[in-house]
């Protein structure tokens, strides 16, 4: 089944879009850098980018942006004169691959010039085991002798979106090690690149020519003889708990150097097997699913964020610069929960990046609204928390002007969003270190957001939540949207299940943290806005729940009119005056994404009372949606759609066939949040896994072509492995286990012995309804 | 000083704009109906219009407007076999007239046709004494004999923006009286009209032709003879409280034919003086701020609602169809004053309308939001109450689609309005008549409509109203305008206070009125929102209170900037993306018009910073503007400023300056709010008055120009003429009083004695302070 672990492509067209799009697909990373899928020999022109996780700058009043570090991959070859670059007119084959079982890049380009035949291959990776690392081996054959001049180095020609970000920009040597070294615009951050080169071709000379740091090979080939250098590089920054960067990063390359190509890919190749053996999921019986679904999980193994550097995963992940390389909800909702499930201290990780933004998030609200208090989350959060969101933040491209959005100032989903997180990892695996370490007071300040946000309703007894923005952003400052009310409420509940938690657990915790942020006197408003606080109901006939206060009364439309309507293609339908906004056209899921986010707290009826009213008034302009619709299909049975929203979500980064500019804006990148919708849709979905504090269910609604689903389960912090068949549900507990946790499979309750597989027999209810 | 009792021109220009201007200025009025000042040979090309008052219709789905009536002061001649028109290549002079003194129409053309010289000369009047009638004297005179022929009777061609109105139409006679009825489309509502002629001219013919039913007179005139004859017009409609529309106009004409012109004159003259004598403002040493004044005056006069009528005066007054017809704040705000001081009849008609109207208001509540109960004045008012303001009220010329404004369901101030003004007319007049037949329950019903929209801030102790427009309409969905939260707290305490009165003198009343509206339970809820309820207070230092949340981190911009921004002329620029949305630019008074309406509450100083940080970011784009700011600028002596306001509001029907077409809508008509503004700066702002419930204080501040400005007050059913000099301040109490009132005159107190005339010497405060 290899051809299911890789991806590859002949394919070496040139245009912008083509480029892109491969440099987008062929990808690798690191949680520290993502390298975008271009060749040795590519430079600003091909969008070449090595994104670094967390660094951010601003040039003047452009978006800010985070930082790209110069290329210390950078690998050109001329014969006989004449240069080598893929795309060109002198390709004649090319071959580019990514390997999924670790993360490496090949590629091998085939080239005519002048009559003779000349190979360009290389692999790349960057190191799984160390962050800052990247090694290439590279290789040049030719069928005839040839002269050939290879420059390799470090190309500081760096693609930015709203950049450069580095100025001062210094070419050094420390003995055989080139380095650059630059600093960032806003706050003066270095960022260092060193590469070392081990070679056997013969005397070096160096040359700087147009930003770049260049060694120069000048050797007679042989025909038929490889001639091979082994490039590392290392990437530090003032982010990089180090003295000096610069040092830091020679120090790292000739570590590798001594390590050898073979000793660090080994490395690398550990972690990777440590990291699948957790996060794989299998299916068989169906390859296009397989395959698209282990890219999917691929793409978040790679973007993760380091140990112990409190990042997390922006909305594109490593894969450039677009949306700022901000962090939005799309973590909370759709990532982190395949992180909590099969990767915990990596969901730890997303969280402690909320818990260290906290002081942004006070900013906000400081500033954000009169009378606001505690944690009002960034919509679009970089290095501090502060929101990267700008007040008008979409081009009309009718007029020519920007239009107001209220994304930053009304999506005040996001703190909930947040707090929901911090408390699922709690549940789930049962450890409190986050909350006694800043989730607590994340938590209490969001709760406080949330009082200082609601407002009460005398006449009816009730809190509200007004003016926000829901999930499907086409209808802005609505009142009691019922996603964000069923998020607020679960805040204010959380609170108080966090202080009964440390009151019972870490009195003294809980009595320093009250004192720090003087929260005592509020605690009993935050019960009572969770007992109180409005929540729109399923409706007594249709059991459809209205997404907002007015939504049934909006003009019913389809999307394909509003098609029809657009005076220019790049319209956009919201923003208050878009054509959908007086219609029930939404953009995304919305009471769908709320069915899902409190799947427990809903019937399969009332699950699909609202997908069937809902989902035909989808645009689904966003790659959340697609998810949210197929996971609660598959909790009332629609497995067919629901398998036709799974493939595609699963597909999105695999396929690229969404649009990478729109007008002038390049929107490429990968979607991370979508490839964590895949992995929910495929396990929490069509496996039915639902995780409760005390207990895992597992209810399987396998498709109809699945001969069996297979994934790793952390619960409690002991593992599984679960593999279900249309015919029963095998729990593999790992051997080192130490709980004895309870599962209830399709009803029947089984504990879970460390290292004793249990197998429970299955009706094919699910399956036969399918069909 | 006949001059400054009359208008004339002798423009008689063709062109739409010019005809459609002419017809603006000279219109006259009689409550019941207004008849656009057109010529008698004039038709729907000309925009002839008999305006009804209260009498709406919708076609399809167009706009429902009011009906104008068939014509029946049609009257065409043709001379030798011409006919003559103006305006027309044969026209050699021609003036028209409108007398102040009796809204008395006249024109005087000459036209040479043939080489004759022949004059058409006219008087009309609409009956100020029998509302159904008007009357018209028609002379035509040739110099030389000639062949005359003269078509006259009822012209049913209506010029209708969204018509026609009536179908069905059928022309009849009863013995020699013309008759014409249709009925409207939506409720079958009859129109009647009938008319008749006394003339000396031979026998008659009849003809229908082309809509029109006319007597046709063929007869040789004689040179230098008049030929003259006397129409009689009625309509009747089925609000009219006859049994048959046609029979009662019909008795209407040949009642008046047997009056006589001049007895019919009679009667309306004496109407009329009975009017100037309480309304009449005089303005010695000023010229055209008399005139444009006295015209202002006029307009107020004409349009006030037939007694019994229950009908208020829309926005465009009876001068079309423009604005729907529609009542607006406008009434309350701008109009309701003068009334009330000088006239009192009329401004407890005008809201004897809102007391029909209140079920209206109550289905507007009902429909418009989640929750709301009570009273929701309808922003636009037709005859029922309910709104005809559509939620896409303004086209974008830019896409040609219609944008979104929250005219309709946010300008939550208009029930307020109303119960402020209700509550101002029993202070004022010490009468309780209309608290008793309906106002109360209208108060009440409008504090309970705000108890319903009111959110309560528990972390802050107070209400608040989100999500409002306040009078600047460029700033939508904002929360706690400082108007808004002043007019709903105000409401509060209004409906608090009519609890109490009712308690004290009707006590059978206000149990009757809890009992029918069940809100015995709800009034300590208004108590409590009286008290608790936030109103932006002015700021410490700069003494500037902010319009809504959050203004003040609105962008700075000048109304220039905005213009050059626009990429369309017509460009609308709020409606949630205009370029105002995001800046300071206001499209009228807001905080200072607030200030007005509370005069009594905030001092001088406060005042003059708030005119002077909101006057420069007014574009006055609202013909309600610049009197607030001239009445404000008076309170702290920028007499100039004021004077330059007022003369701008004072004139604006009388120069009709403004555009009568924006894009394809016609925009026309009169400006009757700008009419009561004119007179409250006069009386109120330059002449100082202000009328508490137990006394009168005037402290006057005449523009330097003006040596005596007099006026007619009326205060608990007293009547009193005041005489305002540099000097001395002269009152003059009606003999007929019953009253000893208090007035306070410069500081000084006076007690009014019926028949007494009291002269109390003034400093030149304010005269010194301007010049």
């Amino acid at each position: 089944m290899q051809h299911l672990w890789e991806i590859s492509t002949t394919e070496c067209a040139g245009g912008k879009e083509s480029i892109l799009r491969r440099g987008n697909v062929y990808q690798i990373a690191n949680g520290y850098m993502g390298y975008r899928g271009t060749l040795d020999e590519s430079g600003p022109e091909e969008a070449v980018g090595i994104t670094l996780a967390g660094l951010f700058d601003q040039v003047g009043a452009a978006w800010r942006e985070p930082v790209n570090a110069p290329n210390g991959g950078f690998t050109r070859v001329a014969v006989d004169g004449a240069e080598l670059a893929a795309p060109g007119p002198a390709v004649a084959s090319h071959r580019q691959t990514l390997k999924f079982a670790d993360a490496l890049f090949e590629r091998e380009t085939v080239f005519m010039a002048g009559g003779k035949q000349v190979t360009l291959a290389s692999s790349r990776f960057l190191s799984a085991a160390r962050p800052n690392l990247g090694v290439i081996r590279f290789t040049v054959t030719c069928d005839q002798d040839a002269d050939l001049t290879i420059r390799t180095g470090i190309d500081a020609n760096i693609w930015d979106l709203n950049g450069p970000h580095l100025r001062g920009l210094a070419a050094g040597r420390r003995g055989d090690v080139l380095t650059v070294e630059g600093r960032t615009h806003e706050a003066g951050k270095p960022v260092a690149v060193a590469e070392v080169v081990t070679a056997d071709l013969g005397a070096e000379d160096h040359l700087n020519e147009q930003n770049r740091s260049l060694r120069v090979f000048r050797l007679r080939a042989r025909a038929g003889q490889p001639c091979t250098l082994v490039k590392y590089f290392a990437v530090f920054t003032g982010h990089d708990r180090v003295t000096a960067p610069i040092a830091a990063a020679v120090e790292a390359v000739q570590a590798a150097r001594r390590l050898g190509y073979a000793g660090c890919l080994a490395q690398h190749d550990a972690e990777w097997q440590r990291r699948w053996a957790r996060g794989d999921v299998v299916i068989a019986g169906d390859e296009a699913a397989q395959l698209a679904l282990r890219y999917s999980i691929l793409q978040l193994l790679m973007v993760a964020p380091v140990d112990g550097s409190a990042n997390s995963i922006p909305a594109r992940a490593l894969s450039g610069q677009v949306y700022k390389g901000a962090v939005f909800w799309d973590t909370e909702m759709f990532m982190f929960p395949f992180f909590l499930h099969a990767y915990p201290e990596k969901a730890m990780e997303l969280l402690r990046y909320r818990i260290r933004t906290l002081d942004g998030a006070r900013r906000k609200a400081a500033t954000e609204g009169p009378g606001y208090r505690g944690a009002f989350y960034a919509w679009e959060s970089q290095d501090s928390g502060d929101d990267a969101c700008t007040y008008f933040n979409i081009g009309d491209p009718i007029t020519g002007r920007e239009l107001r959005t209220h994304f930053r100032d009304k999506q005040v989903h996001i703190s909930g969003d947040v707090a929901i997180a911090l408390w699922e990892y709690f549940k789930v695996t049962g450890d409190d270190t986050l909350l006694v370490q800043g989730g607590a007071e994340v938590i209490l300040e969001c709760a406080r957001f949330y009082y200082s946000y609601a407002h009460f309703k005398k006449d009816r007894g009730r809190f509200e939540i007004l003016d926000v923005i829901g999930p499907d952003e086409y209808h802005e400052r609505v009142n009691n949207n019922a996603f964000t009310n069923m998020v607020v409420r679960e805040t204010f509940a959380i609170a108080s299940a966090t202080v009964e938690h440390l009151r019972q657990r870490h009195p003294a915790v809980l009595a320093a943290l009250l004192e720090k942020i003087g929260i005592a006197g509020e605690l009993a408003g935050f019960a009572d806005a969770a007992a109180r606080l409005y929540v729109p109901a399923p409706d007594g006939a249709t059991g459809v729940i209205e997404q907002f206060d007015g939504y049934f009364k909006l003009r019913d439309a389809t999307v394909e009119e509003l098609r029809t309507k657009m005076v220019h293609p790049n319209e956009y339908l919201g923003a208050g005056q878009g054509l959908a906004v007086p219609t029930k056209i939404i953009k995304q899921a919305d009471v769908v994404m709320m069915l899902n986010l409190f799947k427990a707290r809903f019937p399969a009826a009332i699950k699909q009372a609202n997908w069937q009213y809902y989902e035909p008034r989808t645009e689904h302009g966003s790659s959340l949606s697609a998810c949210a619709y197929a996971l609660v299909a598959t909790e009332f049975g629609d497995l067919d759609f629901a398998y036709q929203y799974f493939l595609k979500t699963a597909q999105i980064d695999l396929l690229a066939s969404y649009k990478v500019y729109v007008g002038t804006i390049f929107m490429g990148g990968s979607h991370p949040a979508a490839n964590g919708g895949a992995w929910m849709t495929a396990v929490l979905g069509f496996g039915g896994v639902q995780v409760e504090s005390d207990r895992v269910t597992i209810n399987p609604r396998l498709y109809r072509k699945w001969q069996a689903l297979e994934f790793g389960l952390e619960f409690k912090g002991d593992r599984f492995r679960i593999r279900i068949t249309p015919a029963a549900v095998t729990l593999t507990p790992d051997r080192l286990n130490r709980g004895h946790p309870v599962f209830v499979i399709a009803g029947e309750t089984v504990t879970c012995a460390p290292g004793e597989p249990v197998t429970v027999d299955v009706a094919e209810v699910a399956n036969s309804k399918a069909s």
